[in-house]
């Protein structure tokens, strides 16, 4: 990490040497009343992106080709006949097209991870010992935020988000970003797609912006700028804001519906639930987060 | 299916030839608002068992028994030094340590799928085309209501669960079940460390008294007794609930957490919501469940 | 199988009712001496086709593309820093793409596999009970006789390939098809890079020819024509070579170095030796087939 | 590495900087003649080991303990009712319990593969680019000498075999191993079922006897001792053979089945024939070595 990095906020240490949460540690009693206060209707909206596995078929007719390498399955024999269908999965979790929560031990930060356990303690062939998916086993629920940085529209690219344009955004909406809130970020690209085409990146300063506001946890469709944006720390997202202040990331998330529905609501605060599946000792999973109004 | 089995009240066109709902109908705008009233703290509680993966690991001193057979994960090399850590996984999903969600398409009753698709329509090699967990990709969300049978203990070994139990659970907890409530049942059991003993299960009254009852889903540590018990329609619970009813099933779920929640809050209802991760065309899918209050 | 199917030669109870050979016991003691009597110089050459895997990769330039499902690979985590590269393969082993053995158990003839087990007694989800590629564990060896169907040249689109051309090559070729010898043909097609367009393919009267022959085991770039050949008994290789007559078929084969070195030594025959990895209880298993001068 | 191991005797450079064969080039026309003048009767015998996989099934009766961790299967959907019957494999080549080939890029020593690439040029997330098992897809053919270390019985428990142990069997059973032969070693120990006790071990007294004899190839049951013997060199088999001198490693050997078969012709040299599935780009493949007589 460069100069910039080491003098950037950490909160390593700030819950003790063994915290597994970080910035979950955000989300109080109060937070969380804050949070289901805003589910009212109960329409609940995924902020995931959909997954289009590849099909692992045997035979003369089977596919040579695959878009996709995110997920690969196989219907299974089951009998004959069937009385169940029934599938197997190969999920590479830290995938672009697959929604996923990075844990605390995803981010390897000068051998370290989150908050200053050596990587080697951390995980290994093993799985992980420190900083897994566990830590959230009963879901993160909380006050969710979206702050809209292009609605009805995109960032142009390769734009680098600040704290300004957050600040903007939380104004032109009449949102007030609170500590212990879920930050949910839409910027309009689709890094999948438009994986060939400069990308717009959160930016260390609006990380820094996260770390005022005691952000919980961060899902976007803008994620680290690809390639990095001259001037501006590479990586900054994962290194700075799960690696250094400990903020789980929803990576690919797609939050194109939830921009539709508080449009549609008027309103951009709203009950923010997530929870992996409970396999234990993942550095990350695939989830679909809601919002629920 | 035998007689009884073809007598049995069948949601097979109730909603249409081609629903992939099913149960999950009952879950209207009211049933939401019934929904998030419970929700009050923002306390939650995975409804969910902990799936420990077996690690695939390479090398002289790689395992060679595994306890596990539901999630084979593998750490993967990232570059050396790592800058990220991340793993692959192997998910059988619908195993009995893996807390999943079986959709329409994975219940095969004489051939055909919920609600009366021939299976081939619904499923096969690429994957499935109808009644799959995409159906429910913006989460399931409405009342849960837990029915602890046997509290602060378990039910006796091969126990038939019958209306008349649910009913004396509802009438002690002092709860009325809804039409489009979640019906969470603890019976005290573990299918996966006692699978050697025979199991209780879910009769086929009980699975009328769902019907009667319009649950939208259903999630349980019973689930069909092994083996069956005489007298009763084998495999009430997923032929009949699932393949007749339509109602969503979540597998291998473990309330125990909750049991003790609801005991300590003195209420047995809550926010019920589940959200399985976003991979398009799957018969079931992994899934955290979680009780909010 | 239609009437034609019913009256072909079959092999069924010729060498018990629990064979698990098929033709490879036309390889006697005598057999084998021809067979080894072929090599001289040692100087071996491939009839397997090179299958390109398709790397899993976790992280942001993650690829979403993949040019095969056949096989995927990911390179695993042994330590930091590593001591050795190890990875994980997931393989689909019927498939064009990865030359295999087709063992016994593979083909089901109405409802049966060779010679008349029902399907049931054979396989199932647990694996394989009877005619798994086990049977071959130390390996096939025989003479192997490269038929070039097209020499220099391929076959044409939609060719239905009989006796006679079977016949006119070993003619051409001077050589003498004998009881339990290894058939290699080749016919020039590439049944992955030209898939959609008439593959040639064997037909029920080459088979014929096969049976008259003895042939132990069969391999080539000529498999069933896709689509099947008016006039001609749909998927003639499988059903009739492999489920009638026993004969292990080596699927996705690629004679052509085979073909030119044959041609560059002026002589067609070889010792053939074929070793599938020792895994147990399989339908199939890839494999490199060798001919050996 | 020691100092012990920098002194080493070392192939790095010996057939220029970018070769991947390793000692497979002690392989020479005059050596292949001599390997297939051996083969006689054509009778073969498998140096592999068995691999019983753990079988991945969905369903309530799915297994939960697995006595495997080396290859898992499933049994896949491919219609109803199926006319083919075929799995899917996942394979963590580089276990104990498969037998298979360790190709150059196996072996990292201070962060170079064989002979002498930087192990990120060697093989990275998307594969091997310099060293895979690719260089030997037309097989690895030579004369094999089994030096039986044991005859009908087996070695001690951590005994360190030293060039004297070679000796001693090569002049009990009257061989003089050659340049460019395969080495197949005998000790009597299954490393699977015995690791719990201390296993006999090559030291590098033993993998110098192999460098001054040139060895192409080595199998065996006996591979580096666990733990390490005090006074010899940790790893000695696969840091020195394989990392120094590029002999190919075949790990998990079972050679016992060959001991008798040498016993019982009362000889112990054969053709040796090794062909991996042809899959591109690999550090190891499983594989099926056979000992032709």
């Amino acid at each position: 990490m460069n100069d910039t990095g080491a003098s950037f906020p950490t909160n390593w240490g700030r819950w003790g040497d063994s915290d597994e949460l970080g910035a979950i540690n955000f989300i109080t009693a109060r937070a969380r009343v804050r949070g289901v206060a805003e589910a009212r209707t109960g329409v609940s909206v995924s902020i995931a992106r959909t997954t289009r596995p590849a099909a692992l078929i045997p035979g003369p007719m089977a596919p040579t080709q695959a878009s996709s390498t995110a997920v690969q399955t196989a219907m299974m024999f089951t009998g004959n006949p069937p009385v169940a269908m029934a599938e197997l999965m190969v999920i590479t979790t830290h995938h672009p097209e697959v929604t996923h929560l990075d844990a605390m031990a995803h981010m390897v930060l000068d051998g370290h991870v989150y908050p200053g356990v050596p990587q080697a303690d951390s995980s290994g062939p093993a799985g992980v010992r420190h900083g897994a998916t566990d830590a959230y086993a009963d879901g993160i629920l909380t006050r969710g935020v979206l702050l809209d940085l292009a609605p009805g529209g995109r960032l142009p690219a390769a734009y680098p988000v600040t704290a300004a344009d957050l600040d903007a955004a939380a104004a032109r909406e009449g949102v007030s970003v609170q500590s212990g809130d879920a930050l949910i970020v839409r910027g309009g690209w689709d890094w999948v797609t438009e994986r060939d085409r400069p990308l717009p990146g959160i930016t260390e300063d609006a990380v820094r912006w996260m770390s005022d506001h005691e952000i919980a946890i961060y899902a976007g469709d803008i994620g680290d700028a690809r390639p990095p944006i001259k001037g501006h720390i590479p990586g900054a997202l994962h290194m700075l804001a799960l690696g250094r202040l400990g903020i789980p990331l929803i990576d690919g998330a797609d939050p194109s519906a939830l921009a539709d529905m508080c449009a549609r609501q008027g309103r951009h605060t709203f009950l923010f639930v997530a929870a992996t599946p409970r396999i234990f000792g993942m550095t990350g999973l695939p989830v679909n987060p809601l919002a629920i109004f």
